[in-house]
């Protein structure tokens, strides 16, 4: 709970964004996974501000250190301590903030609740702590890959401007070809217009993230509260700015009859498979073979580059014009952070599943 | 995790459709608390098969008994232990389930990850195991009324008929005057033809289930991983049938921009407040004092009482025919469900954050 | 926590001395486990008061019913809930105590926590409960039996008289040979009759009870935090009137030198082992394959049938006399519960070494 | 669990003797406690190598840096990250244990757990880690002072040698006066020479540490696995070298009788109190508002500086001589722990208790 996800793989976190350093342990590990590190530091690239255009114009080198456990290349079973140093924070562009309340941030919430007010930047609540969750799914990954399972999310919908097609019928391979992470060149390249649009008017938009598993075998998942799309779902709605999360059909379920979305049992090359796939590859909470795919719905970033009316602590009105150099538009980014958390509770719930029998 | 939920008030659930009873331990839950047994029972009988014509003809009295954790009326602090026996299972309804997977239900995820085929009901995925959950959200909304808070779902869609307007345009305190738990009286109807019609082919429908809570204080929800929206919506997840979350704006935040979302501070009497509330009563994670709303979106019931393909435990086609006592539409019933997860949530919630200063 | 034991394996209890039922919930169980219901009726009959002259005069069934959670004789993974109905409750017993505290009980504290003076025997307090964790640590024995792991407790100190040689000198099979549950027969013919003594006088009595795993493998305990012996040492300490842990030479480790307690590791028939055995089987906290033994200091029972002095629950000073069937020594009846403890932590670890490495 | 230890005050560790860093992460300390960095370093420089002739002739400066949750000198209610670099590590010292197994100590468990040979120092199992419990117990005692909690360890035995009195006929305030930190200089000076002279023969010894808790409320611990004196045990056990715990006269109840030992309740000008504290503070596993006191015996470091017969990794006889450089007596050093750790329960316990009621 509070700042340790998971059940048997295990992340703590710590960190705010003007303070010296964040990080986390990962505890829980498997003992004997080859730990890539540059694998490890490519996926917090992925994550990493100033990487083009209509991201954030911070530079943040973003180095992560291994502290612990890994000895010889391999982990060792022992808690994998890591952290990044931050280097780059303007903690003065906050200075105007120290009084007030930025509208649909967390000040107001955490201050009343923490009774502190650290008015640089985010604090706990910045999107900068997102760097552990990408170390930890990093790690998650390499674990994943020894046993065949892949994690893959991208950018489905920004704005008004969406993939029709589901996810099968894309090359989610070329994913990383445009800045904005979708598999639709064309729809990409609307997307970045749109985005870019958006910044110059200091405003900023939102969308969804689609996500993909593929090879995850039967059996994962643990009912009745540990059910994988809920233990899903509760990972997905942790990350900043998430409004919304559905699996397999998801909200268009309501309009449906059951007699159109039933996945029915066949038997396919001696494998019982199901001919459809409404459910996202989750039945009763158990994974049941097939891919399993979600969507997740993110706001725009509450930041705006524009006069907003609020108050001061002490409750007068008055105006703010935020300065920094904040995203327009949190989707690029949030993709790693996605598949992440989707890799960590999927090796949670791979190591609970292997005590289900003696 | 698994069969407990919460973190101090924890609800552990037991029981299978077909066993001896269904029921829970609640542990963590405060002393001195009036515990009206009445109100428990009534809660229970508002999930109760058999209610109307649009639920399962089931007749299930579910009267429920506490083991202990009571004294003179209040509550000691120690577990409440609750159950309710099981007295009107059909298990002959179910032999000829005996070896084959019900389309869509957890059949063959359970006996894939458990080795197991209990074949009579569904087992420990049946819906029937909500009975506990209803009981521990009746216990920690006794606990809540002592706070002033308050927690109130009802049947915002079904198919394709649909509430139009937001929660606060209805009188909350008509819900229960139709059998579809709908403040609309005039879309409940149709709502309730629809379900018949849907039973009368034996097929079955979705739809979506929005919940208000009123009351709740500001500070509650611990970031990062146990905010207050991601308990929510895993709590929600872990609901049979429940395919997505959203809360405040959810999906819609995708095509909105910033500057239309943003909630502005205002100094309301004296009290800072918001002007609107598209955060949905949660900011950074943790309560801002506003009403906290979500919707959560079901699946039709799997079970169809029309003949589908499917194969047997060996992988060989064969046709279903289901027989037994099911709903035509999970929604009616699962209203008391949705406010038992959320009271659960938010009491744990204030449990964690009366720790959060000496 | 609180009343939930274990990680992986979880038992949570409920029930007062003076209530409806105790009982619990097992959670965690490995699906397809043999339940052997005499088996689990048998280790209840070991701790059952009115076994022999020694041990208190009332009488209780306690007949456990299995609620849920097996199916065909088989465990089915879901929890398996249980129940001792409460029968023989003589709460007039105790009208005197209900407004005294009664010294070295949990009266005080209790109701200081609470605020709830139940006056009616312990209370959630009472020996009785200890039912719940006979139940799950029978469980525990049946997975463990299919491990080849057991774990045998005996009593080996009562008073003055105890046993002068180490466990593997003695007969363990015995041990049920004499109500004193010790495997020296003469030694323990004279614990009774300190027993029946100390009874006589209206006094009671404390001892030592010494417990040994036999067949545990290499592996097993979750360090730092999670040692084997930490995990065991909490769970003695967490037993009724247990005031002392220690395994291995325990606390005459503090008058020994390294050179003469250091285990030398040896080849034994191509199997690494070691010559000697000080550690108690356990080494850094991680098991080492050779017996884990342990010993359990115990405190004489509280309740005295002659006069003592208190003061009421408004501090004014008073006498009070006990009534009630109490035992004069909680050794004889406690050894099941030393052995369901243990039994408990073994699987728990057992399980949670099998998510070592993937 | 594992590598995290605490309910709401949670702290979490990571590191090796040999690897770059020791440290953790505090999860769950209450907002607004000043932060006295100072006082957190002198903590450390208690348990610190080289301190005097009877300990270890390493030289470590132990440097710990906060790197997050502390803002302006107070706790913000975040994480609190710490680390230690290591910075003296001669890990060449060990090149001659790559193929061997110490006797014992974690080589050998380690090794056949997680297939790692981490030859170099004590790896995870070194007591270098326990760097990170006592900056934990330092933030714990900070909280603990605006609580009016103190928590005081000291030497009571080494070898044959040891304190006859009660903790209460020794001022406490004398225990930092000598190396050994023992409130008798007498004996601490006797203590030493044994130490010395122990240590000349390449030997090593055990001993006894005493552990009392002032000022505790009436009510912490959560029965009934988490009673107070549970997880007091539980958490001295998990101290490396620890194998035995007993509160109040502990050990001592084996032949006491029931008359001899209770405590009887008293008015004390007004408050209710006990005539006598054979009960450690505790009864019923919730403090009782007397003195909480407990002892804690330590084995002789195994690491021994003398020729002893071993194996190999593949089993073949043959001799270790240890080089590397060692304490001959764990005691000093380990009175900062014991205080530490006595000192995160207490704090844990006392917010858990926080929720008891509304």
């Amino acid at each position: 709970m509070r700042n340790t996800f998971g059940n048997l793989f295990r992340l703590t976190t710590f960190g705010e964004s003007h303070g010296k350093a964040v990080g986390g342990i990962v505890d829980g590990f498997p003992a004997g996974i080859d730990i890539d590190l540059e694998f490890i530091q490519n996926e917090l690239a992925r994550r990493r501000p100033g990487q083009s255009r209509i991201t954030t114009d911070r530079k943040e080198p973003d180095e992560v250190e291994l502290l612990s456990g890994v000895f010889k290349g391999k982990s060792t079973g022992t808690p994998i301590a890591f952290e990044v140093r931050n280097t780059n924070q303007h903690s003065k562009d906050y200075d105007n903030m120290r009084q007030l309340f930025r509208p649909s941030h967390a000040d107001f919430t955490y201050y009343n609740k923490y009774g502190v007010r650290d008015h640089r930047g985010g604090g706990r609540s910045s999107a900068r702590i997102t760097i552990a969750r990408c170390v930890g799914g990093a790690l998650a990954k390499l674990a994943l890959q020894q046993l065949g399972i892949s994690v893959t999310a991208y950018t489905s919908q920004v704005g008004d401007i969406k993939l029709e097609k589901d996810y099968h019928l894309y090359d989610l391979g070329t994913i990383e070809d445009n800045p904005v992470r979708c598999p639709d060149q064309a729809k990409a390249k609307q997307m970045e217009e749109l985005i870019a649009g958006v910044k110059a008017q200091g405003d900023t938009v939102g969308g969804i993230i689609t996500c993909v598993i593929k090879g995850c075998p039967v059996g994962l998942g643990e009912p009745e509260f540990g059910k994988l799309h809920a233990a899903l779902g509760g990972a997905m709605l942790s990350i900043n700015a998430v409004k919304g999360f559905e699996y397999g059909e998801g909200f268009d379920c309501a309009t449906a009859k059951g007699s159109e979305l039933n996945d029915v049992f066949i038997n396919q090359n001696g494998k019982i498979s199901t001919s459809t796939n409404h459910s996202g590859g989750i039945q009763g909470g158990i994974s049941n073979g097939q891919d399993i795919y979600f969507r997740v719905a993110f706001k725009p970033v509450a930041t705006l580059l524009m006069k907003q009316n609020t108050v001061t602590i002490e409750g007068i009105p008055t105006e703010l014009n935020a300065r920094g150099r904040h995203d327009p538009c949190v989707l690029p980014r949030a993709v790693p952070i996605v598949e992440a958390m989707a890799a960590m509770v999927i090796l949670d719930n791979y190591l609970l599943n292997m005590t289900t029998k003696l």
